[in-house]
């Protein structure tokens, strides 16, 4: 079994990273914050003594090669450690640490595997500061350019390679240097399923696709006091029809489907001024490509129907985009067959979530494992898992690895 | 009749004080920007050979004050040169600079004034970075105390007494210092009711009640991807849900209320997380008190049903609370008078817009004059009044003026 002691304070320790001093939490991708995260890592996987690689996207592995089996295929586990804005401690972090947990383990433990053992962390898995979300992995599958992804213009202005190279962390490794075997990723659900079914573990068996748009709408900026409300072309109101729009589509439909709009922009942001843009970000997804299509589609014909009722023009910009991913069958039955081995309770179940192994199954046999999220809690500093639940996972983990390197 | 290059002249050149390198022009209330323009109108003071006093809340007076009638209360003209984010050239320039210039034509024409004759420029009336809105005019007529609107604190975090030391305009003198016999704005209508209506002169009779608040809904960060839409408490979505119901609201009454939502912001902003805040101002107007009042009341009803279908919670603040006006009916008759003089058609009208007329109407007999503003737009770049339209105010001023100090 995994050192529980070690894992559980390394998670807490890398929580402590990136807390400003209102105690929030946010580690950004490539920011100054998740440098020191990433530097807390690193330093983690030498004392372990595994070797070290950077990509060129800034993807991070600890590496365990053993000599007798160099020239297979590596197994590969990980997560990402950057974080949201006022973020939880566990997203993506736990799946990191219990990967090099998991290593550190066989190795004290003088196991031998029949392959390389490699933990990764993904850069800009959140995609908060540059869209899309997952693009490290996506990068490393070679599913977006390197050079394209460095050019990616963030939230706060800034390009994400320059911030790498800032940051020390444009690694010179081609991404996909290391082409695995097999993915997992072990991961908080992040949803309320396992909790309030009283199950332990999820065998993720798939992912819903994503879709993520950023929508500007132009309306006349115009005196709040004086315009009649006949005359207005208002986009700060048009986007509010925008949002009620997709709420009562989500909210009646009897599929799964969920709708958020989480950033928002009015300008000129004047008290006394009618908004003449409004610009927001609309976060679609469905575990159904086509109803996922239907909803995009729904999307574009209302605000064409908007751009006349309330004669305002909109622009509609693509950040991410991403097909619904059915993970690999053997894995799943191997993570259920481990549950049973330690006598946990376990479901097959869809992930909410994004994550990097929807990436990494593009080029190898992957799957998910998930332990429970008290109230379904993430993206919120309340996300929360019980320390019982986190050993229960990364002892899962240990067993799957055992099974896929074990001779 | 006034020297229309000169006053065209200025209003263009003033118009050009504040503009940033995308050609926007943005001089909001104690700003550096609003420094420069000061600066300006003060030397144009000098130039005419005025007295200059500046009072403690920063509002700036031009002094005609002949020996003779020095005892005597002045007649105080002035309107304000503070501008909202990417504003027009005319809004409150053109009720300073036409003061300026009906002084300076009197002078040049040896006119005999029965009392002095006074130009203002009040501090901070478009309220965008300071609230409440036509402050420096409200401090002057004792409506609220001077240390407590230097402690005001602005959209950026700065506080107005502090910015207006830095600017070098905390001037010495008491607001209120110079009581006035009688206060007379000129103004452009920002409205479209004069161009409408084929008339070249309003008498502003009236002026509507303002109502700012800022809202803010609080409900709780989580995953846009693994929370279902039942469990959401999303703050962006029950702000949306207000600018709905005030728009739905204001569009089916039969009466000329009006209500803007104008500021928005959402925390914490990031594209996969259920916004856990939405603040944003609103402003509600309308002629008439007791129809204020039922729609203050309607919105904190609404915002009371929203806490609990929606399952947030809110704090809702105050920013300014004034009723409506009435100006003083035989400043009215003379503006008529005037207008007839000079063949323009006239009509009496109600303000949409705040002015510091509203506020000196507090201590003085008060009235407007407005021109038309082409297509009723204002705050906004595309602000216009023709320069036919702005002569011809600004000799009405003249002549009103001259009615009122001719002996
Ligand atoms: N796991 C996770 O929170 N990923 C972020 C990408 C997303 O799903 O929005
Ligand atoms: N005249 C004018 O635009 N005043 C600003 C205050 C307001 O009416 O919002």
């Amino acid at each position: 079994s995994i050192n529980s002691e070690r894992l559980l304070g390394r998670i807490l320790e890398l929580g402590e990273i990136g807390r400003d001093d209102d105690g929030r939490l946010t580690r950004l991708a490539a920011s100054d914050t998740e440098k020191l995260g990433r530097d807390k890592f690193v330093s983690w996987i030498e004392q372990a003594g595994l070797g070290v690689a950077v990509d060129r996207i800034g993807n991070i592995f600890g590496i365990w090669r053993p000599a007798a089996v160099s020239d297979e295929a590596p197994l590969m586990l990980g997560s990402h450690i950057d974080t949201v804005i006022n973020a939880g401690i566990y997203d993506g972090c736990y799946g990191v640490l219990s990967g090099l947990e998991v290593i550190e383990t066989l190795v004290a433990a003088g196991f031998q595997p029949s392959r390389p053992i490699v933990v990764a962390a993904f850069t800009n898995e959140e995609g908060v500061r540059y869209a899309p979300d997952m693009m490290g992995s996506l990068v490393y599958a070679g599913g977006l350019d390197v050079d394209a992804a460095h050019a990616t213009v963030g939230t706060d202005g800034t390009k994400l390679g320059e911030e790498l190279r800032r940051i020390g962390y444009d690694g010179e490794h081609q991404p996909g240097f290391i082409r695995p075997h097999a993915y997992i990723e072990l991961h908080i659900e992040q949803g309320p399923v396992l909790e309030r079914e009283g199950i332990q573990i999820g065998a993720v068996e798939n992912l819903q696709g994503i879709s993520w748009q950023r929508v500007t709408i132009s309306g006349d900026a115009n005196h709040a006091g004086t315009t009649p409300i006949s005359m207005r072309r208002d986009a700060g109101h048009a986007a509010a029809l925008v949002i009620t729009f997709l709420r009562e589509r989500a909210r009646n439909s009897k599929t799964p489907t969920v709708a958020t709009v989480g950033c928002m922009s009015f300008e000129p942001n004047a008290i006394n001024v009618i908004p003449s843009r409004a610009t927001f970000t609309v976060d679609l997804r469905d575990p159904d490509e086509d109803r996922l299509k239907q909803e995009e589609a729904a999307l574009e014909a209302y605000l064409a129907q908007l751009a006349k009722e309330e004669d305002v023009s909109f622009e509609v910009e693509r950040l991410a985009r991403f097909q619904p991913v059915a993970f690999d069958g053997k894995i799943i039955e191997l993570i259920e067959k481990a549950a049973a081995g330690r006598g946990h309770t376990v479901r097959r179940m869809t992930s909410g979530a994004g994550h990097d192994a929807q990436m990494i199954a593009r080029i190898a046999p992957s799957a998910m494992i998930f332990v429970p999220s008290l109230g379904g809690i993430s993206h919120n500093p309340r996300e929360k898992t019980q320390d019982e639940d986190l050993v229960a996972g990364a002892n899962m983990l240990l067993d799957v690895v055992k099974q896929i390197t074990g001779g």
